[in-house]
């Protein structure tokens, strides 16, 4: 049943590719690919860029998004999950088994296949970025916008799509003003979403422009010494570049993880994130579900990443029952008796 | 704007009702009836009627179903959710805003309102029924089925459909056999699923048959000093009554809290589920939204539901954006930077 591999593949059951609330809620005794860095983040997955994570449901005083992660991982272990520490280099969805190969040595044969690789926050690349990333610079108004630090601040969103347009007026809410920078001279947002945030009086468009640094107040303090104290923005027509005292909020999309794919999964496009049948995690291949952020642009919260974690287990069980595989104990119960 | 009621009512833009997992991660500063003994359950839901829940995510070592439900409901408390131990007895989804009004005399009026009130296992009642009931008998072979204390011992489930086919396939992996008692002499499970039963050697149908009592051993221990030993079942067409020493487990559906809606909500039938579009949590009713098992009837796990209820979050916030009530901070934020 197995094919012949180099280096004597690992045989399972279930393996699951990823490392934040999807992939280990996805909780079958599984082989999971945690990976090394994979995406430019660390095991956790994007949790581990945060700092407090306020509502996910339990913790009532807050956690950090890394200690959450870390129980999670705990969590799995506990429960039999055997986690690779290696980035997935390569699938094969052709054949049964599935065949997931590391970009060490290690291949795994298996019945069943969880892809929970998340997205990553597109980021923009100029003087400053790195340095006041979440001091200043966030990829998340629905997550950041309430924090104290930007009551009554102008804030600035950096976009032209539904997301940016959202995000600008959930911001006024909180912010002084809002500014949307964005670099044409019209957005591809729906009408709707345009024409609200072009009524609204806090909202203030920059068009033609782009970022082209971050800068630090005098003061001392904050990051690596250097308060935030705003962005430089040029104006791609005239050339002019001017001074916003603003927060800065990334609202450009975000990258789902499904390069490794290569093209086997149906994505959608551009954006290319996995389809999955609307309410499951079924893909366009039986035996391969999909589950976070990776198939989610539209709610990426951990919270729903881990309910959906948690479906793509049921889904799993259940399509390895119906092939005749046979399930395995440990998945997402709710309910021990005692 | 505010209608004139009896007793003054309370203004809202969120009115949220249950009280369970999706109830308290739907925080938008809502008002929330978590109901009082309501369907028979505590506020809480469902998972206060468990001991430990071994696989929410966050908690590696466990944590009582209870436990879990007291956390939700202080981080509810902590982001402003006022909540009202009152039952909800009529709703009024004709009118914008919303009504809701308890069987005491509090009447909410709301932009949005999200049901939450979840679903009550279908329980029988015999004799003992009460006595045994998670100490012996139980309603989720998923939940209580890998226990210890059902390893390698005879297992009976109750049911015809196809849950009950499902749990019993998924009990051979831990009970020494399984029965499965039915009180017709055919199933109305699907085709693939009753063969899947029917072939499989662990299994045996108990045909025309009915559970009549459950009975405690004689040695003392367990539950009111009575230990748990197993059923009697009586076969219908015979008459005659036969002991199974087996723990049950019981599959024959569960029951939404719907009723209160008044058909006012596209429900399925006959199950009486509210429908939602698929990946989303809209209902028939624009400004309504429904999370958790009241429109699942398919995953039911404590973590779906939370993921549901944060969806139903953003959701109603993207309604309340969308007919221009504005939204609220609060909402299921993940991270808020240092």
């Amino acid at each position: 049943m197995e094919g012949s591999a180099p280096a004597a593949p690992l045989r399972t059951r279930v393996c699951i590719i990823g490392s934040g609330p999807a992939a280990h809620t996805a909780d079958l005794k599984p082989v999971l690919f945690e990976g090394s860095m994979a995406n430019g983040v660390a095991a956790g997955g994007q949790l581990t860029t945060t700092t407090v994570v306020e509502n996910f449901p339990g913790f009532p005083a807050g956690i950090m998004g890394g200690d959450l992660m870390k129980r999670c991982r705990d969590q799995s272990q506990r429960f039999g999950t055997r986690i690779l520490t290696e980035t997935v280099a390569a699938v094969d969805l052709s054949a049964r088994p599935f065949r997931v190969a590391s970009d060490k040595s290690t291949t795994v044969l298996a019945d069943a296949v969880i892809v929970a690789t998340g997205a990553v926050a597109r980021r923009l690349h100029f003087p400053g970025s790195d340095a006041y990333w979440n001091h200043g610079i966030s990829a998340c108004a629905v997550c950041d916008g309430p924090a104290p630090i930007f009551r009554d601040r102008p804030l600035a969103v950096v976009g032209g799509g539904d997301s940016a347009m959202e995000e600008s007026s959930f911001l006024t809410k909180y912010g002084s003003r809002v500014y949307i920078v964005h670099r044409r001279s019209t957005f591809r947002a729906s009408k709707i979403m345009q024409d609200r945030v072009l009524r609204n009086p806090k909202i203030q468009v920059v068009w033609n422009s782009v970022v082209v640094e971050a800068f630090g107040g005098a003061d001392g303090g904050g990051s690596g010494g250097r308060r935030w104290a705003g962005v430089k923005v040029k104006n791609l027509v005239s050339g002019e570049v001017k001074d916003l005292q603003v927060a800065l909020f990334i609202a450009i999309g975000d990258t789902p993880a499904t390069l490794f794919l290569g093209g086997q999964l149906e994505l959608d496009s551009p954006a290319g994130y996995v389809v999955t049948k609307p309410g499951s995690t079924h893909t366009s291949v039986k035996g391969v579900f999909a589950a976070g952020d990776v198939q989610d642009k539209k709610y990426r919260q951990a919270i729903t990443a881990a309910g959906s974690g948690c479906m793509a287990a049921l889904d799993a069980e259940h399509y390895l029952q119906e092939v005749g595989v046979g399930a395995q104990e440990g998945k997402c119960d709710d309910r021990v008796s005692d």
